[in-house]
């Protein structure tokens, strides 16, 4: 849990007042969106206030926001302190649940949490899903839960290669929960498994503004699905007012905030493939993933994630060593897109360490560091 | 639920933009503490990142704000999205639990919810405690859950009393949860069962800032035990990041807003007893209940609340109808305390609202209503 969760810039840095650049947290950089920030006093006001216990508007303003590109009704929605309340409670709703790995491993704690079997499907070595080993796994299982973008390679679900599983799922009585907490850095709507929720009843999609909107520390993420059964319980399991006043009035922005939207797109389009293009000119990089999200997961080869991240803490950088990852081991880090200026740092920190690495090296010996 | 909770303005008032002045929902009329508004950018500033996990900081800010007057340690507190939170998963943690009634209706909810099994203690005609009938009923439950004030009649806990129920919920390993939403606006910090908290490790005491800060959109409050090994049950059932940081930063600043503090116990103390007074020149209120709190729970003869309710709303003022408190029947009103404009509204609303009351009448029969 320690260095698990990524963000962890309290011990290390803002604690000490020393300013560090955190390629840990996956946040877009463009930051809190100004459509927030000049509607502050609105939220302000309400703070007197209990919420609406039904959070009407809420919910109206995220259906606006969806219809743009899908078909939902306020009906499907369960909104939560967090993407991470509606991870947990949906998981507590079923036995058993079908894992592919690796992948954010909040899953497998909730759902070991509340007694809940956990069975896993291995990525493959590109880190792409293993679509055969899913569905054979799916048998033994009440639900899946998979991210989409995946955390940690940013890698998305090949609609064509889910079409059996969904088909499976809906004709069988289980759940499919897809994390999409990261969709919009794709930048293509037809992504997200929204699409399919008229089809499919099976599916139970959760989504935040965490992540796009730079909102981490406001909580605020729901879950649609058609399954009213499904969304009945877990709303049952909820606590009254679970959503602030501010996460209300920044849904009421930031959702129709087309000029920050746009901007985020042009910024991760050119930045996810400036830092790719670069990572992958580091000689102790011997794998950048191809990432559809605001994270790129590395391989290193001649150094290891712990040894690496101490170099470039000293370099005023945090990296996120993804040994940690169920499925991953210490080869491994994950780095944030970040604005350019960033980007350009995390290079330069990382062209400057010099790693002893021999042509086509696959074992994890440390080599001599300098 | 649909009146189950006080301020619903919602569907009322602020929906058709017509402004009522709402005396269902118990929240100090001071507002937002300025000490927190002129702190919103430094809230602004935390969005973007993840809290601190831990919430360390926003721990040691409560540790001194109660250590003015107690002595408590960080270790003893659970944090939680509102109170509402805190009294939930406290309750999940038990198989039984006696609730003295009428009180505060989520505690049975909560209760029930979590298959843990009510009994009930009836408090005594004057709204106070029945110690022992309390003291019979412990051995059949696993805890007991009560207001200090107790909602809706704003009754505080008798110490010498409520000793006996202490000392054997302390010996036989029984659990008191002290709900303490309301206990600053006694005006008296000996109210409080931290006090007791050095010699009784059966104590839970549950505090907020949604009442007396004037905070409930925030959604913040926390839970003080001695019980580690409970500490530790409620901290496993929630989520990383359960508190928001426009909370984190509120509770920085506002505990330690001793202006604000001051203004809030001179506006009570007068407004209690102007409020109080007024009301027992209303000839329609057979009984006006001695409070320690912010509300006053009031008997009504010749008009039912839900007759009462209506004529209110229609003069712009919305109450809180008792009757579905368990306990209590629709004779029954409970009444905010606000500023002394907002009060004095109340009572002139009240004034002219003419109801033919029979000298000595304790019929729940209507009278006429002109």
């Amino acid at each position: 849990m320690e260095y698990g969760h990524g963000g962890d810039v309290y011990t290390k840095g803002v604690c000490k007042n020393i300013k560090l650049i955190d390629f840990s947290s996956n946040i877009n950089p463009l930051g809190v969106p100004n459509s927030f920030r000049e509607h502050l006093p609105e939220a302000l006001d309400n703070a007197v206030r209990y919420p609406d216990i039904k959070y009407w508007e809420l919910k109206n303003n995220i259906v606006k926001y969806l219809n743009k590109d899908f078909n939902v009704k306020s009906d499907y929605l369960v909104l939560g302190n967090g993407a991470s309340e509606i991870i947990d409670l949906t998981l507590s709703c079923f036995k058993s649940v079908l894992i592919p790995i690796p992948s954010f491993s909040e899953y497998k704690d909730n759902a070991l949490k509340w007694n809940c079997r956990v069975e896993y499907s291995f990525l493959k070595d590109d880190m792409e899903f293993d679509y055969e080993d899913i569905l054979s796994k799916l048998e033994n299982v009440e639900a899946m839960i998979i991210g989409n973008p995946n955390n940690p390679a940013g890698n998305i679900i090949h609609k064509e290669k889910f079409k059996n599983i969904l088909d499976y799922c809906e004709k069988n009585g289980k759940t499919i929960i897809i994390d999409e907490a990261f969709v919009e850095f794709t930048g293509i709507s037809l992504v997200s498994f929204l699409k399919e929720l008229t089809q499919y009843k099976c599916l139970f999609v959760i989504r935040a503004i965490t992540k796009f909107f730079s909102l981490p520390g406001i909580r605020f993420g729901f879950g649609v699905s058609r399954d009213a059964e499904l969304i009945d319980k877990i709303k049952g399991k909820q606590n009254p007012w679970n959503i602030n006043c501010f996460a209300e009035t920044a849904v009421k922005y930031i959702l129709i905030d087309e000029e920050y939207i746009k901007a985020s797109l042009i910024w991760i389009k050119n930045q996810r493939k400036f830092l790719g293009d670069k990572l992958r000119e580091i000689s102790f990089i011997s794998k950048v993933y191809e990432t559809q999200s605001n994270f790129i997961l590395c391989k290193l080869q001649g150094i290891n994630c712990d040894k690496l991240y101490d170099l470039c803490l000293e370099r005023g950088i945090v990296i996120r060593r993804a040994g940690n990852f169920d499925g991953l081991d210490s080869s491994f880090i994950r780095l944030a897109i970040k604005d350019k200026e960033s980007n350009t740092s995390l290079i330069n920190c990382l062209s400057n360490i010099k790693v002893n690495v021999k042509r086509g090296e696959k074992s994890e010996k440390y080599a001599n560091i300098f």
